[in-house]
């Protein structure tokens, strides 16, 4: 690259911005000070959030959009980012009231519109002097957790720095009286462990001896789709302060921005208690979503069909989150927080027995069931005298979840890297997803790392594969179509129209018990080979068709 | 024993029972058969249900109870039970009235005295001959699962011995037209891969070659505790039949019996489909338990109080099902049907692959769990300066579930033996409990095998270990005192009082987040020692009640 490109943020959208230079760290300041005096003089607290990805630039806007007890505003929020390549565009964006976020919740992009253009409590900046100004700072600052091998989360370690050098400008810059929140998801004790002696050791070098840093943790429970806002500011939070004044203070603080009325706070004595309470959650959904995988196969391999089994089960209300784990668990959080948990024991505690089990091993369970969808195709092309590295593969579905674009750590990229790395030709379509990151040729954003590809050989084929989003040229000449997400499109394919599209009976894979019985039969009434993963009745369904045929 | 002895059985109560002789047999199939023709022609159906233990004798209850449209009863029930001195006796109890199995449920001992006495739909019997008799055979006969060691439930095997046997004579015995319909939990396959070939085979040497046998299968999803009747009858049912006769037949018995209307019946395809929803469901119970006791281990080696994160997370309607494991996972179900699952996959269907993970492995940790209740006995000592062998130690609350008195598998048992083995001295208190059987010297009921007694060395001297009622005998000059089950009589024990009973600084451990941090601070400002599973919070509370005495 050129240093003339390097000095330029692109948008998701292509749109290029400047990086700003010395001159412009200066007016920024400028403009934030008179910015910040004039919304003290109304009373107003200022809130610098650090972080405006997938959850700070909400976080920021329902900061923004929160009023006090007469209903006027109370807070003036700062969004900060880091002027980088990746990510300084989201700055431009915000300050233009445009959400840097893409989202299925009709109501992010008006309250960032909202907040930015009409009550004017939210502004962005790259400059980290906001820090100064700030009565609250809220952290959303990234902490990944990077494996090393594909089925073994052991092998791997929390990606702490970014959190620990915000941490270090944060104690560099913050008035000590500031609050600062940390709600990234992080290891247990990373408050206490890491980032207390970072803080108080920069305000010693202030000269700031006496000052205890107000620490406080909280972490959100978002949950991407249309109630992506709501599941922010209308839901349960957990909350923890290092010092009596910190949690007094956190409390106050997330009091005044959300909706604890109807969502009452859980206030727990330290921040390694609130810390390990978000991993203990999130490794709980983990496990029990793991725990099916075994199950799934056994059915398989015995004439079960696992989903109707899930169905009967769920209907005891002490087992009605039961769900079908599909072809893995994505999502940004179920793929690494159980591997915090496991880090922070060994590395911030310095334990070095395997007290962990079924949390890391439902993560290893989790990031391999992908691998038995190519599996399935592999068998089911077989059945039809064809093999997979001459064969044309359809996946339909690429985000992690059903009905909504999110695309992290999701099944199907494996099943997609997996099917290429056997020699398959892929092709991919999704309503939702306009861009699957993971394959773009720019690996700058959304986020380094969000990808499985350096576990597969063979991947340089897939450098810009693009998401087809007609089905009928998706379809197009396959040999084999993969249901991998559930997404409301493709809940009720007819298989005649499927096979009209296709031209020719293909290998049907069902990743998620996308197909009823009568569909099945469909398809096997008109040639093709039909798998699924839990699917073992599916023989029967065949035998059943074939001795009518007869 | 003598041959005297040999030929009674005795009750619980104590009372003793002549077992029947030849000539009995002949008086009773005289009686059976006239029974048979009474109701017959009152237009009811003759029900047999094999084995009235703890679901077969409520079982036969509830369809004795039943009523069809008009509001008659449409069914007589037989219950039916092998002479053998250790269940001999529960056919006198049920002939004069009296439910066989003691329950908290107060509906059940009126329900068995109505249906015997004054419905007169009841009886029960020692003779197979009933069989020949039925339009529908129940089958209760317990499957137990053998365990050759502590925390490997790998190292195992299904006792189907006695349904096997069961299965013989009710192919001997049965009219082909009478549904079969197996409830007992069983390895998945049972009713194709054993009970068809038995059946089939028993009625091809009555020269019945061309009957095919009407097997189903249905499992109870029974709940001791005071709902107990209401668990079987007015609960969500999932049935199947091996073929299309049996499956209509099943519905419809059900249908009669059960509260279908409100609980609506899932029928699937196959028996395995059936038998494989019963294990996954207790297995997925199994595995929620079993993930907690590693963050449970991590939160007291942390500083963190485990029952306040899950209480924190237990607020989110998809987490409302965790619940904090306690001292181990017992009664009969949990530590046994994952076995039966991995135990099947094996032997019936012959795999030996290691497929399964999480479910085996959940048993051994649920299993192994109250093996840490006296390590923290003897940490909590040696902070007192005391040692587990010269030590008096009450354990309160013996069954495995609280305000139940069932304790079968109890957490509370590998606690007791495990403290002996140690060299301790133990005193056990339950409200519930009158009979510990897992620890009375006759070790012929209520069913052999139900006791963790041969992992443990030292148990002879636990011959008759008796339950104290009274707790103030109970806690009298002990040095610790086990909270091991959430008996409501224990969850608000003032310490003052404890510490009066027990006349002495004790040493307490709390196995299930009985105390809260008011009483743990009061145990300590007596002088007491506290350790808890989960709560790493303890010693901060000590800490600032040494501060306060300072």
């Amino acid at each position: 690259m050129s240093e003339a490109t390097e000095n330029y943020s692109h948008s998701p959208n292509g749109e290029s911005f400047l990086l700003p230079s010395p001159a412009d760290y200066e007016q920024e300041w400028s403009r934030l000070k008179q910015l910040a005096q004039i919304h003290r003089e109304r009373g107003r607290e200022i809130v610098v959030v650090m972080g405006v990805g997938f959850v700070g630039a909400v976080m920021a806007g329902v900061v923004a959009d929160s009023t006090n007890e007469t209903g006027s505003p109370g807070k003036f929020v700062i969004g900060m980012q880091r002027p980088s390549t990746r990510s300084y565009w989201k700055i431009p964006y915000l300050n233009r009231g445009v959400a840097p976020v893409e989202a299925e919740d009709p109501e992010v992009a008006p309250m960032i519109k909202r907040c930015v253009l009409d009550k004017k409590t939210l502004t962005a900046t790259f400059s980290y002097d906001a820090l100064s100004l700030a009565d609250v700072v809220v952290v959303d600052v990234q902490c990944d957790y990077h494996k090393e091998t594909l089925g073994d989360v052991r092998k791997g370690h929390a990606a702490i720095g970014a959190l620990e050098k915000s941490l270090k400008v944060i104690g560099e810059k913050i008035d000590p009286r500031c609050l600062v929140l940390i709600e990234t998801t992080v290891p247990p004790g990373t408050t206490e462990y890491v980032a207390f002696p970072i803080v108080k050791k920069a305000f010693e070098q202030r000269g700031l001896d006496d000052a205890e840093p107000l620490l406080a943790h909280s972490f959100e429970r978002v949950m991407p789709g249309r109630n992506y806002v709501s599941s922010i500011r209308d839901f349960w939070r957990v909350c923890s302060g290092i010092n009596d004044v910190a949690r007094d203070k956190v409390v106050k603080f997330l009091s005044e921005i959300l909706n604890v009325k109807k969502f009452p706070l859980t206030v727990l004595d330290r921040p390694i208690e609130s810390e390990t309470c978000k991993i203990v959650e999130n490794s709980y959904r983990a496990a029990t979503l793991a725990f099916l995988d075994e199950w799934s196969v056994f059915a398989e391999r015995n004439g079960v069909d696992i989903t109707k089994v899930v169905e009967a089960i769920k209907i005891r209300p002490t087992h009605s989150n039961m769900i079908f784990p599909g072809p893995g668990i994505g999502g940004y959080c179920l793929p690494k927080d159980g591997g915090l948990g496991v880090w922070a024991y060994q590395t911030l505690m310095g334990f070095d027995d395997d007290l962990f089990k079924i949390t890391p091993m439902s993560i290893d369970i989790n990031d391999t069931r992908a691998l038995r969808p190519p599996q399935l195709v592999r068998d089911a092309l077989r059945n039809m005298g064809k093999i997979v590295p001459v064969s044309r593969i359809a996946v339909l579905g690429v985000s992690y979840r059903q009905d909504v674009g999110d695309t992290r750590y999701s099944g199907s990229e494996i099943i997609v890297r997996k099917l290429v790395e056997m020699g398959g030709e892929v092709v991919v379509h999704d309503p939702y997803v306009k861009h699957w990151w993971e394959f773009e040729k720019q690996d700058t954003y959304p986020a380094p790392g969000h990808s499985w590809k350096r576990f597969f050989r063979n991947q340089d084929d897939l450098v810009d594969l693009r998401v087809e989003t007609d089905l009928a040229v998706a379809l197009e000449a396959v040999d084999a179509v993969v249901l991998a997400v559930r997404h409301s499109a493709y809940l009720n394919l007819n298989p005649d129209e499927v096979v009209g599209m296709t031209g020719r009976p293909v290998a049907v894979i069902d990743c998620f018990g996308i197909l009823n019985d009568d569909q099945i039969s469909r398809y096997f009434e008109l040639g093709c080979e039909v798998k699924g993963l839990g699917r073992g009745h599916v023989k029967r369904l065949k035998d059943k068709v074939r001795s009518q045929v007869k």
